[in-house]
């Protein structure tokens, strides 16, 4: 990547403006940038285009027929929208079949039970008495003797915030509560939802097995049967549960990663990458995971494209395969382009509902931050603080900057997104078409900005691993 | 019924006193009002009685073994909360078993969708386009050769009011929407559901068919569900959709009125009526939707007895069976004590959620106003103003003014109630312990006061039919 700011600085210096704190973006690009604010707040595509993709489409579990529609739905939607440059890239995904799910208390106090499958967990017609732990490290500290047999609860209950970070210490469980608890001889696995609502949905999500422990059967409970089990269970007697699942693994599918392009000028090899992720989840329409990402990151560009103006360096929208069931399609994007991954200027996801986007986090050279603070100056009056140089991007961007790339993260309020999360209540009424709104208006900006900017971002600070 | 309040002021007219606006509940009465209103006011009484039933109850559909428990449940109760007089008046139900529900587009957008059969539902396996309807009136005036082979959907929103006035105008389709589909040559009848929420669970709740038309299958969709087709109509295109349900109307069963009494002192033989349902809908516990309601008026008798309080008239605790199905215990007891409802004094009952309560009405003798305003003012540090004499006094004691008998409404704040009701999201997590208090404090002065009133509420303003 060439040096241009300095290149830029040279020719600054002889002019009377050099010292101008505003440099790395022209006053053309400045001047769009206002346009372009003005239109995406008033814009209906974000809406339009999560309306028919929940609507057309719904439910796109990988390796389903959803999936396959979802993945012509959004080579259509892009050409349709006027991008010029439209294709899709094959991913290889794992197909699990959900089948149903039913769970009901045996004993002492029969009544049904709402429950839902891991994704990836197998079959199950189990009846087995309940043993409940506050948190995984409890199960994984008990005695074998305790659980053998037995069907292992796992009652941690998430805590919400704006920023989402209830979710790390609970979802650990999901992954490897089965895991943990067949170890220690358990016949199944019943997990409080991963959800931040006491509404009887139980919320899924990926699931793994390790290949030297014995697969059992895992899902979720909604959060007002896992208390009523808590219930149950503090009255001091053997409480017994039956849990029938019929999922199971089906094997190997194709699906896509599907992008569009702006095409850029004069940096046109250089690529901005603002991502969201195509699958969802199966018993929602996946509206808020990820179809607000989806329309975001869409409607952004459209808004550049629409407003006839290029960028100097190429807008590439991807829409991932597979994300959740393990950013399949990421690390598969990620593959297939591994020799060109320095032309990846910067890269962004928007999976975390439908905002309102609140800050604007980078992991670019320290170099650079004084051109991020002219970006987020920009984004001020749309209500985003500048934030922190330790992001991660998104999910599915979030494997590349250990591969040296720049990435940037637009946090979105989180503090309801967990209510509806991986469950059947995900669905387009939902979305406040008003924060949808100002974070595509968001994401356009900062696109813009991006692919105008003049400014080396790398090296970056390389993560921890 | 005698004259009791002449008598009384026969008695008053030799003593100063007699002007004395609160002559109509003794000196002894109120102080013992008073001692009431602290002692339920921290009372766990409520809360203990509600939690204990939807845990070790939950669902309890007449006819089914969770009925038959609930029974169980009550008579157990009682006398563990010390009741003298318990016991139970059986009552025939039908029994309508629900089985399972599953309905899906299967054109354009194939994608499935939330369903749950409505309450008394022939079983269903059928796929045919959708004709939508703003309501039911709006069918009644279709043309039948419109409607002929097709599922009819009635897509009337409910609107959202503290009294629940949203429920009337839409419930009708609920009860009658099968039977003029039907009439039209309809194929089965989707409902958009009877509940305020936007939350991906459908709500049921009892239809009806006649004789003379053919019975076609009945299922409500959830809110959000009804938005998706309606949507996937606006595009003009046929929506065609696979309904399938396994339900079936499986006979008789005996279910009971389970009753407690506090006995009377000299006017035992006048009983103050508070009651409740013990039946519920089978997909929640039946917590809002009548848990609440059984706590509020049991644990109100309950704050009486512990105070060792011995009222004039005896307070009796009517748990009504099979009221989801048609009021079938309330008629039950109606024609049971068909020759002794005069010695019923008053009768109310607690049927719309955990409150709290805002308002006081009845439906007595104009005479006896003037008491209803002192047993309103000792409500009134509580929350609860004096409304109207218009009152119906709840489901289950509706068909008694008609008789005669005076009823009061202790009307409950029912803003939220209708985003549960009938659902599986009725648990007991939607209910508001300091709401459920106040309501069953209430029902405790309210039954007191009564039991001690010197008045004479007869005969009484007859309802228009």
């Amino acid at each position: 990547m060439p040096m241009r700011r300095s290149t830029l600085l040279a020719a600054l210096l002889l002019s009377s403006s050099w010292a101008n704190a505003d440099s790395a973006l022209s006053e053309q690009t400045l001047n769009a940038t206002q346009e372009l604010k003005k239109h995406a707040m008033v814009s209906q595509h974000p809406w339009n285009i999560l309306e028919s993709l929940t609507t057309e489409v719904g439910p796109r579990l990988p390796g389903t027929e959803g999936d396959v529609r979802a993945v012509q739905w959004a080579m259509d939607k892009f050409k349709q929208l006027g991008f010029s440059k439209v294709y899709k890239e094959p991913v290889k995904v794992p197909y699990w079949y959900r089948g149903s799910a039913h769970a009901s208390v045996v004993a002492p106090f029969p009544q049904p039970l709402t429950i839902t499958a891991l994704g990836n967990s197998v079959a199950a017609d189990v009846t087995a008495q309940i043993i409940r732990f506050d948190n995984l490290d409890a199960l994984i500290q008990a005695d074998a003797a305790q659980v053998k047999g037995k069907i292992v609860f796992i009652d941690h209950k998430m805590e919400r915030y704006r920023d989402g970070r209830g979710y790390g210490p609970v979802v650990k469980a999901r992954g490897k509560g089965a895991v943990e608890a067949a170890k220690k001889g358990a016949v199944a696995m019943l997990l409080r939802s991963v959800g931040t609502d006491s509404h009887r949905f139980a919320h899924t999500g990926v699931m793994r097995y390790v290949d030297y422990v014995d697969a059992i059967p895992a899902a979720a409970l909604s959060n007002p049967d896992a208390d009523q089990i808590t219930r149950m269970l503090s009255r001091g007697e053997k409480v017994e549960v039956n849990v029938k699942l019929t999922s199971e693994n089906r094997g190997e599918a194709t699906s896509y990663n599907v992008i569009a392009e702006i095409p850029g000028s004069d940096l046109a090899n250089e690529v901005v990458i603002i991502g969201a992720h195509l699958d969802s989840w199966d018993e929602g329409t996946g509206a808020l995971d990820d179809g607000a990402g989806v329309a975001i990151v869409t409607g952004a560009a459209k808004h550049i494209l629409e407003r006839g103006l290029t960028p100097r360096r190429t807008i590439r929208v991807v829409l991932f395969a597979a994300e959740e069931i393990g950013l399949v399609g990421a690390k598969a994007y990620r593959d297939a382009h591994k020799d060109t991954l320095d032309s990846i200027y910067i890269a962004a996801e928007a999976d975390f509902g439908a905002g309102p986007i609140y800050q604007f986090n980078t992991r670019v050279n320290e170099s650079a931050l004084d051109s991020m603070e002219i970006i987020a100056k920009q984004l001020e009056s749309l209500g985003v603080k500048l934030g922190n140089n330790a992001s991660w991007g998104g999910p599915d961007v979030s494997i590349l900057p250990a591969l040296g790339v720049p990435v940037a993260g637009l946090s979105m309020d989180g503090t309801d997104y967990f209510d509806y999360h991986h469950t059947a209540d995900d669905t387009l009424d939902k979305v406040d078409p008003d924060a949808l709104r100002q974070s595509s208006a968001v994401y356009t900006l900062y696109a813009w900005m991006m692919a105008n900017l003049d400014e080396e971002l790398r090296p970056i600070p390389l993560p921890k691993q």
